[in-house]
């Protein structure tokens, strides 16, 4: 079978972490960067990749088979899925998860309407932590779910604290309680406040002049964001933020506690450590666009999600193999 | 949409756990138990619910979408699920690894020529852990797969102990060891041997006059089961055996243990803590059974895994409602 020929749109963390996942995999090509920038801004990693301005996607005629979307769930995605997937299969990481149906619809109808196979949401929440929380409510109906996050930064808290006048930079720390995970783990189902399970840590480089106690204030109560957990607020310098805050690690845990129909106690548990959080989702988009490329090549078109897809697409193996080494 | 169907064939502890897992489906009946006994010594939990010999399977004609196969690997189950696979569309949980692929072969020629459809090695190893297998080795293709089993009690263990002369009864555990685990946690990738990995602990009841030195020799020194690990063995009474070791708890953890292309490390951990594995593997088996009928309705013949399943199909769900709540 050929190689999947993937093209890459926009070029951040997400869009390198794909750069970066394509050679751990024999079977695909990254064929292209395309950018909104000018493209001799963009500097790559790899040695003779192409950077093409986005523009030339528009005839539709670009060489790849999936054309993976790395721009922002905000304002980006809603946009360029829908569009894109008129033009190519694409695979996007969208994770407002309040807008997901709607942003499926948009992308499913023009997916249909072109013949063209499109994923959404795919990554590890929405994706990977979905897929768990699926099977682990078919496969033990009377339980509870719980997903905590971290311990990983969080980009919506920290760029909610850099809006805060007199804040230059920061970065915040989701933490899941470990009393509380632990009180999941011992099959007691217990009902958990938003405080209970997770707390955050800032760290704040101050402007010149800024007061901390007002900055520490704003921070504490900032509704939605801060004021429902308990929070630590730690002021340091632009060099030491640089120094220990600029790795991108993430993680968390989905479990699942219930019980059969004779009152056995079940505990099903899925984590995540991640020490690059893009680099990490951006794996997960990989093996999912080879999924997608498969996909289209057998005629399903449309939008879907990671429910949708037999686990053995992902894969570079067939089917043989994979029931005589991974079964 | 009509209740799924289902019939059981055998009703031991997993037979058992099915009819028990029904009641937590609402979507799902079990119309009939069958039994190569005689049915009138069959005690079913469910008031009503109908027990029939086996031979009446034969015609084909049976009120059932799926039959659910709870026969043992060893013997029952490369003879059965063939057979059963050419007159219903059938499940079953076949867990002899090294001859999954020969079964697999059977089974699905017998299914594709019927037209009927049939899921193999369906439960949590194989099963649920496999999956796991898969998804981590295509997202991290650059890196190490753990499997732990355990601490849970090993059927084909105990079953080894009761063969020896001077053994009235037996249970084995297979206990990880907590600190290879948390090597592999720790994401240093370590070569662990048979030893490092699991310890076992029997409880063992002796006949009169046995000698318990004798007997533990034969234990601790058994190829294969016993003399790559560190055994613990414990003589108990009948009465102790019963009250104390009776239960069936199992679990385990799968690990995937790799790194990006940049040298970030990742971590994936599943794991599973049940007080009973068989009515565990039932719930799996009832999922995987809603997933059968649908497939098969929608006209999809042949033997499939797990891999070849799209998670959706396991829920009652529909993709709009699994879009908005559980992505």
């Amino acid at each position: 079978m050929a190689n999947v020929r993937l093209g890459v749109l926009g070029y951040g963390n997400l869009g390198r972490g794909v750069e970066l996942a394509v050679r751990q995999n024999d079977d695909i090509d990254l064929v292209a960067v395309y950018t909104r920038r000018d493209p001799e801004d963009v500097e790559v990693e790899t040695e003779g990749l192409a950077v093409k301005p986005a523009e030339v996607l528009e005839t539709g005629e670009e060489p790849i088979d999936v054309l993976i979307l790395c721009g922002g769930s905000a304002t980006d995605l809603p946009e360029q899925t829908p569009h894109y997937a008129s033009l190519y299969n694409v695979v996007d990481s969208f994770d407002t998860h309040a807008r997901i149906p709607e942003h499926f619809d948009a992308v499913n109808a023009a997916a249909e309407a072109a013949g063209k196979t499109a994923i959404i949401s795919c990554g590890w929440d929405p994706g990977l932590f979905s897929l768990n929380r699926l099977m682990g409510n078919c496969i033990l109906p009377d339980g509870a779910d719980y997903t905590f996050w971290g311990k990983g930064i969080s980009q919506g808290h920290s760029d909610a604290i850099r809006r805060i006048p007199g804040v230059a930079d920061a970065k915040q720390y989701t933490i899941p309680v470990e009393s509380a995970l632990e009180a999941v783990r011992s099959g007691s189902n217990p009902e958990l406040t938003t405080r209970q399970k997770h707390t955050r840590e800032c760290f704040v480089v101050l402007e010149k002049d800024a007061d901390p106690n007002e900055v520490a204030r704003q921070i504490e109560t900032m509704p939605n964001y801060f004021a429902d957990y308990d929070t630590t607020v730690n002021f340091i310098t632009k060099k030491e933020l640089k120094r220990n805050h600029s790795a991108m690690p993430h993680g968390g845990f989905v479990l699942r506690s219930g019980q059969s129909a004779s009152g056995a106690k079940m505990l099903i548990e899925y984590s995540l450590k991640l020490d690059s959080n893009p680099e990490f989702t951006s794996c997960v988009l990989v093996s999912y666009a080879r999924a997608i490329a498969r996909l289209s090549a057998e005629g399903k078109t449309g939008a879907l999600t990671v429910f949708d897809i037999a686990p053995a697409y992902l894969s570079p193996l067939d089917g043989a193999e994979l029931r005589a080494h991974l079964l």
